[in-house]
């Protein structure tokens, strides 16, 4: 069912913990975004080089559901599924905490392709998604 | 209609823009849990000393649309609602740039009471927030 | 003594705290970053203006001494002199905890002027800073 | 000469990237902190277990000396040796990108133990790092 085409693994840095001993709840965005990144460098483009191009994927929209905290010294796997919704591209984001696959965080990352400070079909994005777009 | 009860002033720090040039997505879930803890200052309650008497207030979900970017030198305004819904505090919250008050971000934040490690009513919170629901 | 030519109050911010409960060294020099550029802002400089003109103030060095930690709720200030040493311009910046002025930082940031990615002698920044400069 | 005691390689993220579309000066105490907690880690200690017992190792000073900054997609390696100086640790620890080994930081960071609130001698540090002491 839930068809992940991509996975990370981290680990938890003591810095990211606030003072609830908890990671804090900013940082799952990093860690969401980390993975959409290393994502898109396993296709092929690099994020930094999309922006000196003037191509910006840019997130439209998060929701977050906050399940079972990280804390220090826990590792995790952060996993991704990708589909199209109109001009959008939509990450399904799941992070899962080792070695016990707890859900930690599910989430829904929309993103559209800013082109020249414009908002934008990406044909570029069509061609490089196609293998990985979920039915 | 939008009856906000708190608002924050607040300045872009470089550090917190990414190499899109803009803020990246992350800080503002800083800005939204910053302008929250200042809130619940006002209503004098410290979420530090909470977390010592084993009271934790934690985020179960955050939805969030990005809209007009904050860049570099930019001032804005973090403005807050707050609303029961069951045994979740709801806090609706927008970010307004300066001067022009457009709309950079609206952003829906469930929250609940941790008590002791285990979810819990919050009577202390039913009766500080009293005075500021939404109806 | 300490002829400090800029200060800049601000407050700690929940999420700057680690599991420690008191401010994450790191967020110390984000605190001098933020005062080194809102120093420029006030003689008239922006950073992010001069990064797109390919003018890059850039850190060579710094020595942070850690004094009275900041805590959650803790308001401060933070203070800073500026002195030419060879090509580099040198900032002394000091953090103090208000009301009660301990000092919490003291910081000395080496900084050098990168044009078109060599390092350059400044004659826009001789200019600006002459009349802030420590004897 | 460098015998360092401990490596982690890391790779930059790009949320660690500033305006300048370099990783920003503050996120490097983030990777010395991390490589220094997962040093403890490697020898049995967890830093978050420690603070609970009431011993906390605290940074005193750093020296960074900044070279070569990393950039977006950039992996590198960290390494670490330890010294120790009257009641002090001192961690000498360096940055190299890589693979092409070029030095991107030297850093000094000078630590003491804090138990209870008090600066302390650390047998427990004593014993455990001394099969790590550089002579």
């Amino acid at each position: 069912m839930d068809k992940y085409i991509f996975e990370l693994r981290m680990k938890v840095r003591d810095y990211e913990c606030d003072l609830q001993g908890i990671v804090n709840n900013a940082n799952y965005q990093h860690y969401l975004e980390h993975t959409r990144h290393e994502f898109l460098t396993s296709t092929g483009i690099s994020f930094a080089r999309l922006h000196e191009e003037g191509i910006d994927p840019v997130v439209a929209r998060i929701n977050m559901a906050f399940k079972t905290p990280l804390r220090s010294g826990d590792e995790f796997v952060s996993k991704l599924r990708l589909s199209k919704e109109g001009i959008k591209y939509v990450f399904y984001q799941d992070i899962f905490r080792l070695p016990d696959m707890k859900v930690s965080l599910k989430a829904t990352v929309e993103t559209v392709c800013v082109v020249g400070g414009r908002l934008s079909a990406s044909t570029l994005f069509d061609e490089l998604f196609a293998p990985y777009l979920h039915e």
